[in-house]
C-alpha cells in the first residue's frame, strides 16, 4: 500500500480513537471538532459498538443535519438503534436532511409499530412518497430509486433552466443530468449540465436536449439497472412508469452497492455460505449459516457413499481402485466448479439462457472429451506404473473423459434450468453438479471395473 | 424481465440488424441514420464481428468523433482491429476526441512500432502527458485516472469560477466537483457545482470550498482507490502526487469496471479458471484457461491417492471403509470452500491480514469442531446403521471434526499467507485447501481404522 493512502487511513483510526475519547469524558468541545474532521462513514462505524448512553449524549450536541448523515451511513444493526433512541419529533427534523430513498430503507428495516408512527408524523406530501416507495420490493429500480432530482419542462430557455437549477440545486441527490418533461409530464429527454452553461441564454432547452434516454420501470430488477448503467457508463438513470412518467431517479452510487452486493451473493451461494456471514461475524452466526449447506451436502456425500458401496464387492477384490476414486472425485469436482463460475457470471450478466444455448452443451462436452482425454492419459499412465496394470490405466483414462463430459454438461445445465425456474443458479448448482460428478463418476469407474474385474485382479 | 427494458432491448437488437444491412448494401443514407440512433457501445458490439473492408467503408462515412466514440466503447480485439486499420493521421483526428486514458489504455495493447508511430506523431504537450501515462501500472490509480478535469485557483471569485467552468467544460470528464489549487498548483480543496451555482458571483471560492478531501498516488492499486470511492460515495476521486499537486482525476464509471473486474478475477480464480473465459470463448481457449488448473489438481488428486494407498491393507480388510471416504473428502472439501470465499472477500475490502488475524484461526478452529461434531454425528449414526458397527460410526465423526478444523485453519492461514507474499489468494487458495483436507482428511480417517481395524472386521 502507498504512503498517502496509508497516511490518510492511519488519521482515520486517529480521529476513531478521539471521538471515542471526547465521547467518554464528555468532551463537548473535542466532540464539535472532531466530527467536523470525521467523514459520516467513519464517524458510524466508530459507533458501532456505542451504548444508549453515548447515543444520547450525541445526539443532545449534533444538529440534525450531522445525525442524518451519520445515519444514513451506519449499518443496518446502528439505524435501528440510533432511530428507535431518536425521539419521534426529532426524526422528523433528522429527515428533513436524508433523501427519500434513504429514509424508505431505513423504514424498512424498523419494526412495524416504530415505522407507523414515523409515518404518521410526516407531512401529508411525504407520507404520500415514502407509502409509495416502501411499496417497492427493495431489490427492484423502485426500491432503489430517489426521488430528489432536477426535472424541467421542454417549455424552458436555458436561462430560465438555470434559474430553475438554482432553485432546486441543494435539495437534489444528482445536477449533472437535468431531466425534461412536456406538459403532460412525460419524460422526453435529458440535458448535460455542461451543455446548459455553455448554450446561450436564449436558446430553448429542446434544441440541446438529448432524446436519447434509456429508463427503467420500477419492477425492473436491480441487477438489469446495474447491468445497464456499467454498459452505457450512466452516471444516472430515470425510472419512469408505464404512462413514461418520472418517479424516480437512480444515482450511480447506489449502483456501486448493488453490484458488489450482487457479485457478493454469487461468490457465497456458489461457496455455500451467506453474504452476510464476515469475518467478524459471531461463531454462532458463522454455524447457522453454514450448517444446512453441510447438511445439504452431507446427503450428497451419503449418495456418493451409497454408489460406491454397490461396488464393495469390486473394490474388495481390487482394493487399488479405493486409492484412484479420490482422482475421479476430484477432478470431476474441479471441472465443474470451473463451468459453474463461467456460467453463472455469464447469467448475471445476462447472456445466458435456456433457450438460446443449446449448442453451448454440445461445446461443453467437446471440452469435456478433450481435456478428459489429456487429464485421463496422464492419470492412466500413472496409474499403470504405480499397479502394473494397464486396464487400470484404461478405466481411469475412461472414467476421467465421462466424468469431465458430465461436469461440463451439468454444470451448464443446471444452473441454466434453475434460472428458467427463478432459482438463484449461485445458491443451488454446486449441489447438483456435485452430485452428478460424484454418483456417476463412481458409477462409470467401478461399473467399468466390474466389467473388467478378471482382467484387474 | 419487465417489458420497458425488453422493448428497449429489442430495439437495440433491431438496431444492430439494420446497421448490418446498411453496412453491407453500403446504404449512406441509412448508415448515417441508424449510427445516430444508436449508443457507441451497441455500435461496438454490433461491429465485433466485422471485416476490414466493412471497417474501410464505416470511416469513409462517420467522422472522427463517432468514430471516437465507437473505438472507446470497443473490446480489446476490436480497438486493435480498428486502430490498426486508420490512417495514422486520421488517428490524430480521432484522438482529438478521446480522453487520455482511453487514448493510453488503447496504445498500451498496441503492438510496440505502431504505438510509437502513433505517439510520434502527437503534438509536443499532449505527449508529454501520454508518455507520463503511459509509464504508470494499468492496474493503479496512475493506470486508470484521466487528466480532463477542472481546476481553478483559489483566488478567484464565484463569478470568475463560473466563466472558467463554462471555458472548460466541454474538454472534461467530470464539471459537478471542481477542484480548487493555490498557487503553487497544491490541491488544497474541492467544490460541488451545485454550491458554486447557488453561492453569491462576488463570493470567494475559498468560502465554500470543502477542505476535507480524500486524495489517492498514482501508485495506489486500483482496488484500493474502488474501496474508498464505494465507502464515501465519491463521484470521483482525485490523483496526486508526493508533492501534493493535482495529476488527474479517477471517475465513477472507471471504478464501476474496477469492481466488475476485481469480483470477476477473485470468482475466477476462486473457482481456476480465467477471468477471460467466457460463453463465447472458442473451445481452444477454453482448454489452454483450464488446463493448467486441472493439471495441478491431477497432482494434489493424487496425493490423495497416495494417501489412500498407504492404507489398502486396512481397506483391504473391510471395504466398508471405501464407501466412507467420499464422505470424509467431500465435506472437508465443502468447509474449505466456504472459507476461502469468506476469507479471499474480505481481503479484498482490506478487512483480513496475516498480523490481526491469529485470534481469527482459534476462532476457525472452534467453528470446525462444532460444525464437525454436528456433520459426523449424523455421518456416524447413519454409517452404523449402514454397517452395524459402532466404531465405524466413531471414526467417521472424529475424522469429520479433524477435517472440519483443518479446513476452518488452512482455509484462513494459506490465502492470509500468500497475501502476505503479494500472491493472489483466490488464484492459488483452492488447490493448497483441498490439498490439505484430501490428504489429512483421508490420513487421519484411514489412520484411525488401522488403529481399531479389529474393532472393525
Amino acid at each position: 500500500m502507498d504512503n498517502d493512502v496509508k497516511e490518510f487511513e492511519e488519521k482515520e483510526i486517529e480521529h476513531e480513537k478521539a471521538l471515542e475519547v471526547a465521547i467518554e469524558k464528555q468532551d463537548n468541545e473535542k466532540l464539535k471538532d472532531i466530527v467536523e474532521q470525521m467523514h459520516p462513514i467513519d464517524i458510524a462505524i466508530a459507533l458501532e459498538d456505542s451504548d444508549d448512553e453515548d447515543l444520547t449524549y450525541i445526539y443532545s450536541k449534533l444538529n440534525d443535519e450531522q445525525i442524518a448523515e451519520i445515519i444514513e451511513q451506519a449499518d443496518e444493526e446502528l439505524q435501528i438503534k440510533m432511530i428507535t433512541l431518536l425521539e419521534a419529533s426529532r426524526a422528523m427534523g433528522v429527515f428533513e436532511y436524508m433523501s427519500k430513498d434513504d429514509i424508505v430503507d431505513i423504514l424498512g428495516i424498523l419494526p412495524l409499530n416504530k415505522r407507523k408512527e414515523l409515518i404518521n408524523l410526516m407531512r401529508s406530501g411525504d407520507k404520500k412518497i415514502i407509502q409509495e416507495l416502501l411499496g417497492y420490493d427493495e431489490r427492484t429500480a423502485g426500491g432503489i430509486m430517489t426521488t430528489e432530482y432536477v426535472a424541467v419542462s421542454d417549455s424552458l430557455t436555458i436561462q430560465q433552466t438555470i434559474s430553475k437549477i438554482k432553485e432546486l440545486a441543494l435539495k437534489t441527490e444528482v445536477i449533472d443530468t437535468i431531466f425534461v418533461v412536456n406538459h403532460k409530464k412525460e419524460l422526453i429527454g435529458s440535458v448535460d449540465l455542461r451543455d446548459i452553461l455553455v448554450a446561450p441564454y436564449q436558446e430553448s432547452l429542446q434544441h440541446i436536449m438529448n432524446e436519447n434516454i434509456i429508463s427503467v420501470t420500477p419492477e425492473t430488477d436491480q441487477e438489469k439497472v446495474s447491468l445497464l448503467v456499467s454498459k452505457y457508463d450512466l452516471r444516472v438513470i430515470p425510472v419512469v412508469n408505464k404512462r413514461n412518467s418520472l418517479l424516480g431517479i437512480i444515482t450511480v452510487d447506489d449502483i456501486i452497492d448493488v453490484i458488489v452486493e450482487e457479485y457478493q451473493e454469487d461468490m457465497s451461494h456458489l461457496a455455500g455460505t451467506s453474504v452476510e456471514e464476515t469475518i467478524y461475524s459471531p461463531i454462532k452466526d458463522s454455524i447457522k449459516m453454514r450448517l444446512p449447506w453441510l447438511m445439504v451436502n452431507l446427503v450428497t456425500a451419503f449418495l456418493a457413499s451409497f454408489t460406491v458401496s454397490m461396488f464393495e464387492g469390486t473394490i474388495d477384490k481390487v482394493t487399488a481402485l479405493a486409492a484412484a476414486m479420490p482422482i475421479v472425485a476430484g477432478m470431476g469436482g474441479n471441472a465443474g466448479s470451473q463451468e459453474l463460475s463461467i456460467i453463472v457470471r455469464s447469467i448475471a450478466l445476462g447472456e445466458a439462457s435456456l433457450q438460446e444455448n443449446w449448442t453451448l452443451i454440445f461445446k461443453k462436452a467437446l471440452l469435456g472429451i478433450i481435456n478428459g482425454a489429456i487429464i485421463g492419459l496422464f492419470a492412466g499412465i500413472i496409474l499403470y506404473f504405480m499397479y502394473g496394470n494397464i486396464y487400470l490405466g484404461f478405466i481411469i483414462f475412461a472414467s476421467m473423459i465421462a466424468n469431465l463430459v458430465i461436469a461440463g454438461v451439468v454444470g451448464v445445465l443446471v444452473p441454466l434450468t434453475l434460472k428458467a425456474f427463478k432459482v438463484d443458479p449461485a445458491l443451488a448448482s454446486a449441489v447438483f453438479v456435485t452430485t452428478a460428478t460424484d454418483v456417476l463418476g463412481f458409477f462409470i469407474f467401478l461399473g467399468l471395473a466390474t466389467l473388467i474385474i478378471h482382467r484387474l485382479v
